[in-house]
């Protein structure tokens, strides 16, 4: 165990000196819902650096029936239990099925679920991304732990800040928005999942907006766009220019990480954490709207954990 | 060149020979909408039977800006121009740039959107699992081409009689949904490209349903449901319980792939080819709410291929 591997969670550690010995070729990041809209970005971070590791991002259900043949005892499952091939899985709590059944159970806090401030190093995306690098370190022999956990510590002030700099645009927007029936959400590369897991939004990927639901886009329509500062910016400006010529700017929120202080964030990480902070940040737009609304989304579910089915 | 591989059309034998050389362990689905949409499938064709070849299905502006660094000498892009890397492209023209740039072209017809009647055997999904059961063949020593051909020659037929089925349900449901400013499509496993694809409704994963879009379900809500014949059938049976049970009958409309004659499809890829008919019949349908709406949609698009963006 080195220096930089000692940076790292004590479970995300553990899982990956458990890995050491066994070959792996193929990750897959397996998930649903909330969690699974996680597993975008960290996949995006993994095809990033690795050039020894193909992955698959896929709901819990469909992973199960579609029963990849490719899954085998060189694949490594994060999150969902499997027989005969090595599971990480992350969860809240360590006695937990999950965390009982996996080979390698790495803990997490779920700070905005449960609303109790924590510190976002201590969420699940910034356990997945100290394990996407670690793997990247042992598969790909390139270490760049030591500014990933740097950048990871310094990520709850720069959340912090951000609630600050989109407060304005929120109130405004909710304000704007809140009787809308549905809210498109733009986004592209690490930011997609921040798009998907937004309940209240219909996630469009950027570079697909041109090839048909573009047709959507009037006056009248609402559109949230994710404007991240990884490599696909560039579908994100394009359809930034496409929403301000053809839609009304007073439907047309933009939240643009490039307003952001990121200080303490690393450059090279910039784009895969400013996700993150829109994950967060999302939460507070969502809760605006539902108040105005009296939405019961938000303020009590239907039928999620409430009935069975 | 065996029998088998005789069965195949010419372009996809070329590509095949022309690959035996080379060394591919991994395989990108690169397109946008439409033919996007139409890679979804093929990748889950491949997932079914490969043990050797890992894949990753893109919006082309993601794949080039992601530029995943996998991507290298022993990766096969299909339908995406790149310098280094084995190229396959499908085009209808094979003067296409595309054509030009790909190391295969694959040539093929469009009929669902030109209106002209042609044979499914043509179409681009067809030359695609041709494409990749020639591939499972050469890597995996998995010899499934002649009832995969035997198949798709009888898709057209079947096809057919698919629109006669669904006829009386699409033209009650297009009085029952024209008026509804969103529908929600849900699907899973080889069917999802098919919901993604069709641009009057937003595709929702039937497995994610229950992970929060099923939060939106009450008597208002208009839903489509895509029941196929794949091994992820369980997630969607699940999902139409869930919408009987909450949903009103005459805003969910269910297209049941076991109510469709299927003569003449191998059972082994009756799952895989369901989708084609649902891509097919739902076109219909579209157009049948496209003129009960007198919808721009379909009639004329606003945007695509009629400005500069």
């Amino acid at each position: 165990m080195n220096d930089a591997t000692s940076l790292l969670h004590a479970d995300v550690e553990r899982a990956l000196n458990g890995l050491t010995d066994k070959k792996i070729d193929h990750v897959f990041f397996v998930a649903c819902g909330g969690s699974l809209s996680v597993m975008y970005p960290g996949k995006f971070l993994l095809d990033s650096y690795s050039r020894k590791l193909a992955s698959d991002c896929l709901n819990a259900d469909e992973f199960v029936q579609r029963d990849p043949v490719i899954l085998g005892s060189t694949s490594l499952v994060i999150l969902c239990s499997m027989t005969g091939t090595t599971t990480v899985g992350l969860s809240v709590d360590t006695l937990s099925p999950l965390a009982q059944e996996v080979d390698f159970p790495i803990g997490f806090e779920a700070p905005y679920t449960t609303g109790v401030p924590i510190d976002a190093r201590d969420s699940n995306y910034a356990r997945l991304y100290q394990l996407v690098m670690g793997l990247v370190k042992a598969h790909d022999g390139i270490d760049k732990l030591a500014p990933l956990v740097a950048s990871l510590n310094n990520l709850q002030p720069a959340i912090d800040r951000a609630h600050a700099t989109f407060e304005p645009l929120f109130t405004q927007y909710a304000g704007q928005l809140h009787g809308e029936s549905v809210i498109y959400t733009l986004a592209s590369g690490a930011s997609y999942g921040a798009a998907y897991s937004w309940i209240n939004s219909q996630a469009v990927h950027a570079g697909e907006f041109f090839h048909g639901p573009f047709e959507v886009l009037d006056r009248d329509r609402a559109f949230v766009l994710l404007m991240g500062l990884d490599r696909t910016r560039p579908q994100q400006e394009r359809a930034k220019v496409f929403l301000e010529r053809f839609g009304s700017p007073e439907k047309i929120m933009v939240l643009d990480a490039a307003k952001l202080d990121l200080d303490g964030i690393d450059d090279e990480f910039k784009g895969n954490l400013v996700p993150l902070i829109f994950f967060d940040t999302l939460w507070k737009f969502a809760y605006k709207m539902a108040n105005l609304r009296n939405h019961v989304m938000l303020e009590g579910r239907r039928y999620m954990k409430k009935i069975s089915y």
